[in-house]
């Protein structure tokens, strides 16, 4: 279905030269886009929406949404083990919204499209009187058979985290007036963390590249709801231990200067790092690249987590209560 | 990236129910689907948006709704030769919207993936303060490098349409209050055209079983307009006869007593009818599936449409004028 109406023109101006880049899109010329997965290989699809002022703030940039709205997908992806191949976007866009707005958003979108060589191969454009939208439906490839499940944790397994976690959370603190006296840099580092989510892509690779088994999903909600989304398919429980928990120099302060904030840290949303359990020899082969938080326990949906003061605590999915 | 809100867990009891026909979408659990086109074939990607009150009537019913999401992405499928293969399916509910409504959208659009054999491969929900949208992203099948594409129009072609046009169109002016006095049975039939599309999907394969050119696509915005999404990529023009656009008892009654009407039939929207081109024996194959309306010129861009009177008149996006 096509836009109905004379505006969405400049909408083909600006997302149309984005398009060109892969055959398959055909120019967005047609009804559809056409491809094949290489040799060997299956199609990972997932999507996700972003409405405005629910899942990002309207006063951001659309650059940095632009940047949001495929790496949220791309991180489902990395999830999976699967390398990007190309996304079909939806747009809603408020009818108030500027062409200014939607150039500097289709010019982003595109720029990190070609950093992360995705190809977009279609959309449909749609106006609306409610907040502007953006539905994007992503395409990866991984070697059939081999995609990371979330049924894959064991009893015995150890429990890994890619990246720092919360920096998100406390930037859309800082962002909300809610957190103060970060110090300049910090605050920076924290609010980029928000904005601008960095699908774990390199680490996927590397676990498909054990060949081994390996639970994997990505954290967007704060690992204490998130990991109960392992517990359940691999009818497991988690021990986590909070001093081992990887945090950011900024993240650090912040905890150090008001430790109830760690229940952002492990509550809060918006991390886009990969968790994952496997043998603890598999996942001490990922190097540095992850930290190793905790062990898959047979307490089936049980998730605790040991204090700094060696008391274990239940880990809440909205955090915990230890430090209020 | 998962929904946020409790009030969610509803969706999941109202839709993973329908993911779990097909092992492709692991129970809806894991962070994205897994699927492979059948040898010897590509994946064909369309999407479409649909928004409250701009695309659809938020009175309508949600099961009409439900199938009108679905199946204009079926017409994208069939325009491309595709066969349906999976949907993912995004949904941003207005807050204000009731359990019941989404457990009867839920339902109708799971019956209806069942009647097409199309799998629910996963999604998103969010809960937005504007209107409900839907975005449906739908997958099929083509044999490799077989794909109908705009572009194959040739000089001499006839134009070949399925189904009857315009119905759609009278039936939301009836909804509308703009047409009156068309009796019972046949306002029935209009307004349900205008409700549920039905894919041409038999058509498509029809077309594909011919293994010679055609170009195709699917009519949702008005043969005057649309037509010309295959003009442009094919360079060529086209001429119409309006005494051979096939019209419903419904429509033929409409256009009887008020001629002005031919405007709407060949200028509004919803059709989801196919409109092919091809060498005249070849159409001729198809039999009674598509009725012939035209052939293709080399007046690159032109659309003409010879009128009852055997007058020739252009034939401009929104309809023409020729009883104005």
């Amino acid at each position: 279905m096509a836009a109905r109406s004379g505006e969405f023109d400049l909408i083909a101006r600006h997302f149309a030269p984005i398009a060109q880049r892969d055959p398959a899109a055909l120019s967005l010329l047609d009804d559809a886009a056409v491809f094949s997965p290489p040799a060997g290989h299956e199609v990972v699809v997932t999507t996700d929406a972003l409405v405005a002022d629910v899942h990002f703030r309207t006063i951001d940039t659309p650059e940095t949404i632009a940047q949001k709205v495929l790496r949220v997908n791309l991180s489902d992806l990395a999830a999976m083990g699967a390398r990007p191949g190309g996304v079909v976007l939806t747009t809603g866009y408020n009818r108030d919204l500027s062409e200014d707005w939607i150039s500097r958003f289709a010019k982003s979108f595109g720029q990190d499209c070609a950093s992360y060589d995705v190809s977009l191969l279609g959309g449909d454009t749609v106006g609306t009187p409610g907040p502007t939208f953006f539905s994007l439906t992503a395409f990866g490839y991984v070697p059939t058979g081999r995609a990371l499940r979330r049924d894959q944790a064991r009893l015995g397994d150890v429990i890994a985290v890619s990246g720092t976690l919360g920096d998100a959370a406390l930037g859309l603190s800082i962002l909300s007036g809610d957190l103060t006296g970060v110090g300049l840099a910090m605050e920076d580092f924290l609010k980029d963390r928000y904005w601008v989510p960095r699908p774990r892509l390199d680490v996927a690779k590397a676990c498909l590249g054990l060949e081994t088994r390996i639970a994997a999903m990505d954290l967007s909600d704060g690992l204490a709801g998130d990991c109960r989304k392992i517990c359940g398919p691999s009818k497991v429980g988690m021990v986590f231990e909070l001093k081992d928990i990887p945090l950011s120099d900024a993240a650090r302060a912040v905890v150090a200067s008001d430790p109830s904030r760690w229940n952002q840290i492990l509550g809060g949303g918006d991390d886009y790092e990969l968790l994952i359990t496997g043998a603890a020899n598999d996942i001490a082969a990922l190097g540095d690249q992850v930290t190793v938080i905790g062990s898959v326990t047979d307490q089936v949906g049980e998730v605790l987590v040991r204090g700094l003061d060696g008391k274990m605590a239940e880990l809440a999915p909205g955090g915990f209560d230890h430090f209020k």
